[in-house]
């Protein structure tokens, strides 16, 4: 049942298309899942595509559509006229699938397409959705849920299910909302299967019901529905009226995003790209952090500079400048990677500022004191200088304590003043910790010698 | 409606428990969420914990107890006999929590807590659940799933669906199944909702259902889950009979585990910590990656001290060891994260390894003249050496053209050999690169004066 693409298969699709064999395509294509169409889609040209999207009935293509990468969807869009992109699809998506196709398309597109839907209910949820910043939660939910008043019976909220039902695929969860559309809670499909047809909702709903505000940030949105294991969530205005709901699958792909987005700051990658990027893209995405270590690297070198004389009369001096930069950095990621985890995952407790510190000092100094001793004991073998040795051993410990209060200290200071902490274990901490740790080693050895 | 632990109000409960304050309690905590609970225990000492579970009713109890931390739990069930644990908490819980929480347990305890359950087809459930190796799908699900049979009518359907829905809390999706329990298909609740109660379920299920083999990998189970937007995944076994059902909002853990194992990869930390973890923890878990830096150091100071001597009559060479490394390092550890990332996402698509090494020798290529070309801008002005301002801009060069290559190619051949790629991100590249840059360095020095 489960599909899987290859390479043999995209081989004889892409003849198939080329002969307009629509047999092929009709057995091999048009029953699988829209996810596993996308796939197919995604390696296809935008001819080829175009030449697929007609054997598909609207709501397949609808469906395809949305499962397409950005660029694809984008590229195959841009063939086709505002009234096709409204009818063949728009009508067909659910409201906050279709606000996010029509939230990618040029701006001068976007109203003539709006103007083309044929159900008007639909194009004011659209537009509705649109006015959302992206990254609220406004902007992550959809228009389409059950929602039952208060004063109904069990037989009449049927009904209205079954109304409201068939207009929606799936049905999360019933929304029990006052005569003002006030949320006040939540029905359970199994207490209604349970109940008899003639009690009355208000006396079975489930009061205690979990929400969020359009304005709050998908961060948030995440962080709830994760503690709380929801599979959906209902939005509400200022005034605590049902708007919309978000569902699960699209948070997930909000926690991946976010977790991709902290692991490629660590990387010293500044966009969103992927291997399948053009060259250029790819070079761009990864020019800022490389630049930055260039500057590091220009102080570093004014750092030794200063001790060009020194270098001279001892040059095993520069032997240790690798580890002694290398360990700075890593040090100094680690620290924070572990504060940049906590912020994200709220579990950094209560413990302030300087707790943390006095902490991250006892971490620091413990891995200090193995590595120093360590590197001791290599040096008293291997190394001729006795001064040596000791600045070695004495600035590595420095360095791994100062990297560490470094590494904690800047993710917490940059959340407080509500920058990205991710930053952190990115570009400058390591620079940063580069530079210091070489200042602090020739600073060391000029005064052992 | 939504809870904020505050440090004020945890301060209020301590006094509130230790003045025996049952008021309080039941007024304050006993209505919470249970994972608002379980966060304000996480706060507290084992025996204040025991003090609370005691206000709340068993199912309540129960609950709080699968979402606790892991640590916090342990502590907690140590403090009970296996009776206690059987029948006050893991009699009350969905069979998967109740196999995770038996599993944590020490081997001996197992067995006598089984033995102290009441309901026998729990026990036998979690017997078997607790057979599924951890990381597959069989170790993921849950037991609790309503499964219809083909040739029942919508009527009966519906009469042994209230029967199965007094044991599950929430009903995801109704499964059908033939006689022998293999999985054909599934039953949208808004098509039982909408056709006459005498069809039969084989004339109007839906037979296109993606499942898994429980020996799956959990990786699997959540690559399939995203893609497919699914909230939850049957589970069968090799005869493909339905023998359970694995939820998003495990899958969704999943997720973020894998996510923040990469990370933490990444940013040099070996296992899973977090920030309020005790010091030799904290220090366990990040001393590996430093000692495989310290032992890179001492490679780099090897290959520095092969040329002693010049380094004694051009000190200036050392000025730059700092910025030759750390280019090497970062391009390296770029490389491998786009890779890394495209692994995982399993968004690599088709090109061979040999496509993907010539379009990353392009990206380094245009990164490495673009900086080679600005720190030789740089040293024309402000370096007095000739030499050491081309040896710079062409060791740059090379570096960060080899380190992409490398960056590249060990977590493609990691994958191939089944290793972890994200390996390629930590330690070993780095370090390698390093090595490798002064090494270039060096012998492009040694060549030029």
């Amino acid at each position: 049942m489960n599909f899987e693409l290859t390479k043999g298969f995209l081989a004889s699709l892409r003849t198939a298309i080329e002969k307009n064999d629509e047999k092929f395509v009709l057995e091999n294509i048009v029953d699988l899942h829209p996810a596993d169409i996308a796939e197919v889609l995604d390696e296809l040209t935008t001819e080829e595509g175009k030449q697929l999207f007609q054997q598909f009935n609207e709501e397949k293509a609808a469906d395809v559509l949305v499962e397409l990468e950005e660029d694809v969807r984008e590229k195959f869009l841009a063939s086709l006229s505002s009234k096709e992109i409204a009818e063949q699809f728009i009508d067909n998506l659910e409201s906050d699938d279709a606000a996010d196709v029509i939230g990618e398309l040029p701006e001068e597109l976007k109203e003539e397409v709006i103007s083309h839907l044929e159900d008007v209910d639909q194009a004011s949820d659209i537009v509705d959705l649109l006015n959302y910043e992206e990254g609220t939660a406004g902007a992550l939910m959809g228009k389409e849920m059950i929602a039952v008043k208060e004063n109904w019976t069990i037989m009449r909220c049927t009904k209205e299910m079954r109304k409201q039902a068939e207009e929606i695929d799936f049905v999360y969860t019933v929304y029990v909302v006052t005569d003002k559309e006030k949320l006040i809670g939540t029905l359970s499909l199994k207490r209604m299967l349970l109940t008899p047809a003639k009690s009355k909702i208000t006396d079975i709903y489930n009061s205690e019901v979990i929400s969020i505000r359009a304005t709050a940030k998908d961060e948030e949105v995440a962080q709830i529905m994760q503690k709380y294991d929801l599979i959906a969530l209902p939005v509400i205005d200022e005034l605590g009226r049902l708007i919309g709901r978000i569902t699960i699958d699209d948070v997930v792909d909000v926690i991946q995003e976010e977790s991709e987005k902290d692991y490629q700051m660590a990387s010293g990658i500044t966009e969103d790209v992927e291997s399948s990027d053009k060259v250029w893209v790819l070079t761009r995405a990864r020019l800022p952090w490389l630049l930055i270590g260039l500057l590091g690297g220009v102080f570093g070198a004014q750092v030794i500079s200063l001790y060009e004389t020194d270098l001279g009369i001892h040059p095993e001096m520069a032997f240790f400048i690798p580890l002694i930069a290398a360990m700075g950095g890593n040090v100094g990621v680690q620290s924070s990677a572990i504060i940049v985890q906590g912020l994200a995952n709220n579990s950094l407790g209560f413990a302030g500022i300087l707790t943390r510190l006095y902490k991250e000092f006892l971490v620091g100094l413990l891995n200090g004191l193995i590595c120093s001793a360590l590197i001791l004991m290599y040096n008293m073998v291997f190394c001729d200088s006795m001064e040596l040795s000791y600045t070695v051993s004495l600035a590595l410990l420095a360095v791994i304590i100062f990297a560490a209060l470094f590494g904690t200290f800047i993710p917490l200071i940059l959340d407080k003043y509500k920058v990205d902490p991710a930053l952190a274990t990115g570009p400058f901490i390591t620079t940063m910790n580069d530079i210091l740790g070489l200042f602090i080693y020739f600073y060391i050895g000029s005064l052992m010698y």
